[in-house]
C-alpha cells in the first residue's frame, strides 16, 4: 500500500520534505503539490518523477480525491487555513511547527479536531525522533537516575539571515526547545522568564542575542535554554537533564576523530539538517506508517497549541523582563 | 520506478533484508522469495504483503520475469550457483558476503561477468557505507594527514554460536576488516601473517580466539586487526588510520552520556545490526538507486574476489604461523 | 630558604594543609600549630615532624618570631581576627575562604591591609591554580573565539552534612563559582538572581536544593550556575564559556576508560579533594614561591571582600526570589 | 629530615631533575652536582640556590659525605660506571633509563646490588607513576574485565633529532613500552618481533620509521607497540589493554575542550616533560619519601636488566625480522 501525499509550500524545508517522501521512504509517494509560486512547485513536481499534480491553491490540492493526506510546509501565517481545511475533508495532515502562529488560531485547530472525534493532526517537532534525544527520554522515564529536576539546553544557530528578530529566537528556535522540555517531561511549561545577556557584537543592531530563557515546568523542574543564533562556529544542540540520582546529556556526534597539528578533534554539525536529517527520515516513516495502518502518530495539535501558547508567553517574558505565566486552555480529552 | 526483487535465502539476514526493502526503503519492493525451506520462504513472503511469490528454487526466482533483480542471502556455498545464474540471465544481483567460498568459484564469477562486458554483481561489504568509516576514509584520501602508514582495527564480537571455529574468525569477521583495508587505501594486501595472543578462556577447547591479523598493503601500510569473538561487553568494531601529519580514528557512537555512581558513560553497540543498520540502510538504496538509473554500484565480483582470495591466505597463515604472500590473478579490465 | 609557617585550625581542611605543607611542597616547612582544640593540634604537630610548636591561641603563634607567615583554617568566624592580628603582626597570611564572613569584617580587612601600603593577604580560590580552568581560562583571553557573552557552570556536591542548610549552598559552595566568574572575566558581578528548581528528595525538609544562581557581570556577560549539594553520583565541577565565536569547556578528567557491560565509561571525582588537589599543591606552591620573593601571590583581600558581599547579595536574593544588584564600596588602588 | 642529593649529569634531563629536587618536591635537596661539561655543572648548581658544591668527578660527588643518595642522568654508557659506585658506597642511587647499554653491564650492576643483599638502586620508568598507566593496572588487577589478553600501544614523538635511529626507536622510546608491559602484566618479555611498515616519507633516509614492535609476554598476552617517531602532531602516547570481558584504555588528557570553526577539540601533549611532568613528580617525591623511610623504591636493578635485554632482543629481532626469543638470568631472590 502507498500513501499518496499531497504537499503544500515547496519552499526550501517542502523541497527536503518531497526529496524525502519520494527518494528516501517507504510506501509513500508525492501525488500532488502546490505552492505560492507555481513556478516553483512545478519545477519540484517535475523533480518527484512522473504524475504529480501542481494545483493552483491548497484547497484544491486538499480537495483531490487522489490525495490521501496533506504534508504543510507553506509560511507559518497560512498553516491555520489548510489544516482546517484537512481537517474539514477528513484528511490527515502533517503540518510543520508551528501549528499556527497565534493562540486563537491553534485554538480553532484544536477546536475542529475534537469536533471529528479523532487524530488528524500531527505536529512537525522532529527532535522527538532523534536517536539521542530519544535515549535521553529513556534514561529519564526508566527511573535509573531518579526524578528530573533541571535541564540544561543551548540552541546554537550558526548564523540567521539578516530578517531574523529577537522574537523569532523564541518562536523559531526556542520552540523545539519547548517541545522537548514539554515531552521529556510529559508536563507542560508553567512559566517562562527570559533573560538577556551580553550582546554578540555579530547581532544586528536591536536585536537581543544570545538569550537566556528560563521554563518552569509544572513540576518545578526547571529548563534553562540558551538560544543562540549568531553562534558562528556550528548548529550546535546540547542538552542535558540533571536527575536526583545522575544526569544524562547528548554527546557530542562526531563521526571520526582526527589527531593533528598538536590536538585532535571532530566535527560539529554545520546546519540543521546535517544534525537533523535522520529525525526527520524516521518522523515522516513512523506518520506514514501510522497512516497506512489507519491512523496517525507523533506530536499532536495540542502539541502545537501548547508550543504556540508558551512561544506567546515567551514574547511577552521577552518584553517585561519578568516570569511570566503560561494559561493553557482546558486539554481535551482526544489528546490525553 | 520500483524495483522489483527476488530474495534467494530466507533465514536471519534475508529476513532482515526484506523487511528492510519492504519498509524502510523507496523505490523498492519484494516480488519474490525462495529458500531452502519453503514453509520459512512462505512465512517471510506474507511480512512482505500481497503480491509476493514464492519460488521453489534460485533457479526459478531467477527466471521470473517479474524479478528485475536478486539479492542472493542464502547460504554461503550456494552463493556461486546463483550469482552465475542471474548473470547468465543478465539481471543484476546483490550478494551478501562472501562473493563464493573458493577462489575458484570466485574466479568463475569474474570470468562469467567480464564475458558479459558489463558490471552485474554487488557484494555486500556494508562498513563501505557506514558514516564514519566514510567520514574516516575522506580524511585519509582528503590529504589532510599525510600518507597513510598503518591501521590499526579491532572486530569484537560479544559472542559465537557453539559451532563457530577460529577459520570462521577469519572467513567471517575479519573479511570485513580485509575490505576495509582495501578500499580504504585503495590497494590489494600483499601479504597476512596471523599470530596468536593468549587464548580467551571463555574460547571452546581447540579454538584460537582472539587472533591479531596483519595485512600487509602493497604499498607497505601494514594494518593490524585484532579480531576477537569472544569479547563479552559488546559488538565493537574500532580503527585508527594513522599517517605522516595525524591519524583519524573511528570515534564511540554514543547516543547519550549518563552520570551516575561515581561515573560517566554511555553505550557500545550490542550486536552487528545495532552498529551497522544504517549502513545496510544505505548501501541497499544506493544499490537500488544505481539500479533504477541503469546501472549498479558497490562492493565488485573483483573485491569478492580479493576477499576471498585474501581469507584464504590468511587461513594458510593460521597453519603456518608465518607470513603468506596474497596471490591475485591479474586484475580485468572491467574492475579498473 | 625555608618558609617557616604557622597554622591556626587544625581541622580536616587544616590537617591536610599540614600534610600537604609537611610531605609534598619545596622551600616550606610548618614552624607551629593552634587550634579550639589542643590536643587535636598537637596530634596534628606530632604528624608535621619535629620541632613543631604547639601555641595555646592564634594570637600566641602569630606572634612567634620563628613563624614566618601565617596559614588559616580555623573556623570562618575567627578569620578576621587572625587575619587582621596577620596584618598588625606585617606577616603574610594565607586564608582559607572565606576571607571573613561578613562585608563589615571584609571592610575591616581591607583598611587594614590597604593601610600597610603592601599586600599581605592571600585568599584560598584554589580553582585558579586548577590546570582545566586555567586553560579555560587562556582560551578565553586568548582571543581566538571571541569576546565571552554567557558562562554555564554546575557545582554538585555528592551529599553534605545534616547541618547544611541553603544558606551555605551559597556561602561554602558557590562563593567558589562566583570567585571563578570573576577572575575569569576579570570584572565584577552586578547581580544576583536565584532561582529554585524542583527540590531534590534527597534535601532535608525546609531546604532548598538544588538552586539555579544566576551572576550578572559588570560587562552583561550571564553566568548559571546548577548548585546541587545532593547529586549523589559524584562530586561534579563543570563550566563552559560561551563566546562569540566558539565555546571552551572543562573537559571529563577520566584517568582510564574501561568497556565492559555493554558500554564505555570513566571516573568522576568522588570528593573536592580528589578533584582539586593538584590545585591546592599549586596554589601553596605559588605562595610559598612568592613569599620566598619577598612578596604575595594569589586572590587578595579584594578578592575576598567581593566574594563575601556577592554571598550575601546571593543570600538576600534567595529571601527575595528578585534579582538583588550587588553594592561593593571603591576598589582601593592596592588591588588595581 | 631532609635528603642531601648529588646529581650526576647536567644536561636536559639532568636540569629538570635538579629543578624538580630543589623546587618542587619535599624533603629533599641538591647537595653536590657534576657533569662532563664542568661550567654547565656550575651553572646549574647555581640555580639549584646556595651551598650546592660541584665535583670535578662523578667519583668525587658519590664520595662526598654530604651526598645521602645519587641520581644519575649523565649519558647512558656512563652509567654502569656510576650505579656500580654508588652502590660500592652503600649510597641509594636512582638512574635514569637505561640502567645500563649491554646486557653484561646489567648483569655486573645485579651482581653487585646482590651482594651487597639489599636494593640500593632504582631504575626510571616513569610511566609506573603516571596517573592513567596507574588507573590503568589497577582495572587490570582488579580482575572487574577478567584475564588480560593483548594491549595495543603507541608511542607516537613529534619528531627526534638527526642523530637518532632505528634502533634509538627501540632503545630510547620502546623501553618505556616494554616496561610498562612487564609492570601492567607482572611477567617478562617471552620473544620480540619487529615488523616495517610503510616508512614515514619524514624518516631519513636508510632510518625505519614508524616501527610495529610485538612483544610477547610469558603468558602468551602480546602486546603491539607502535613505535614512531616522526609522529609530527603531537607526543602521543596510546595504550589499551583487552582482557576477557573488557577493555580499559587511557584516555585523552584534554584540560579544555574549544569548539569553534565547525569542530570540538583539545590538546595533545606536545612532548615527554608536558605529558609526564607529574609522573616524574611523583616518582622522584615516592623515592624520597622511602629513602627517608630508610629503604627504596620503584623499578629495580632488576626491571633495568630485564628493559635492556629486552631491548637487545628487540635490536636482534629488527635485523632479523624473525621473533627473537628473550633469554634472561635466573631472577635473584632479592627481587622476587
Amino acid at each position: 500500500m502507498t500513501i499518496e501525499v499531497g504537499v503544500i509550500g515547496t519552499g526550501m524545508i517542502g523541497q527536503d520534505h518531497v526529496r524525502r517522501l519520494t527518494h528516501v521512504l517507504s510506501g509513500v509517494r508525492v501525488a500532488a503539490v502546490t505552492d505560492v509560486d507555481l513556478d516553483r512547485a512545478r519545477s519540484v513536481a517535475d523533480s518527484a518523477g512522473d504524475g504529480v499534480a501542481v494545483h493552483e491553491t491548497g484547497a484544491a490540492l486538499i480537495a483531490d480525491p487522489a490525495v490521501d493526506a496533506v504534508v504543510v510546509t507553506s509560511w507559518g501565517p497560512t498553516h491555520e487555513e489548510y489544516v482546517l481545511a484537512a481537517i474539514a475533508a477528513g484528511k490527515q495532515v502533517f503540518c510543520e511547527k508551528p501549528l499556527a502562529t497565534t493562540r486563537e488560531a491553534c485554538d480553532r485547530i484544536v477546536d475542529a479536531e475534537v469536533a471529528t472525534g479523532r487524530r488528524l493532526v500531527s505536529v512537525g517537532f522532529m527532535r522527538r525522533y532523534d536517536a539521542q534525544y530519544r535515549a535521553m527520554k529513556a534514561v529519564v522515564t526508566g527511573g535509573e537516575i531518579g526524578a528530573p529536576l533541571l535541564m540544561h539546553a543551548a540552541h546554537r544557530n550558526p548564523s540567521v539571515p539578516d530578517h531574523y528578530t529577537s522574537d523569532m529566537i523564541i518562536n523559531d528556535s526556542t520552540v523545539h526547545d519547548i517541545d522537548v522540555a514539554r515531552w521529556m517531561f510529559d508536563e507542560e511549561v508553567a512559566g517562562v522568564t527570559v533573560l538577556k545577556p551580553r550582546r554578540s557584537s555579530k547581532a544586528r543592531e536591536g536585536f537581543d542575542d544570545p538569550l537566556l530563557v528560563l521554563l518552569e515546568m509544572t513540576s518545578g523542574v526547571l529548563v534553562d535554554v540558551e538560544a543562540s543564533v549568531n553562534a558562528g562556529y556550528a548548529y550546535d544542540i546540547r542538552g542535558e537533564v540533571v536527575c536526583e540520582d545522575g544526569t544524562v546529556a547528548l554527546s557530542e556526534a562526531a563521526g571520526a576523530i582526527v589527531k593533528r597539528s598538536g590536538g585532535f578533534g571532530g566535527r560539529v554539525p554545520q546546519d540543521w539538517r546535517e544534525r537533523f536529517v535522520r529525525a526527520f527520515d524516521t518522523e515522516f516513516q513512523a506518520w506514514i506508517d501510522a497512516l497506512a495502518a489507519g491512523g496517525t502518530t507523533g506530536p499532536s495539535a495540542w502539541d502545537g497549541y501548547a508550543a504556540t501558547v508558551t512561544c506567546e508567553t515567551g514574547l511577552a517574558a521577552l518584553r517585561s523582563g519578568a516570569r511570566e505565566p503560561v494559561v493553557l486552555r482546558e486539554k481535551p480529552d482526544l489528546y490525553k
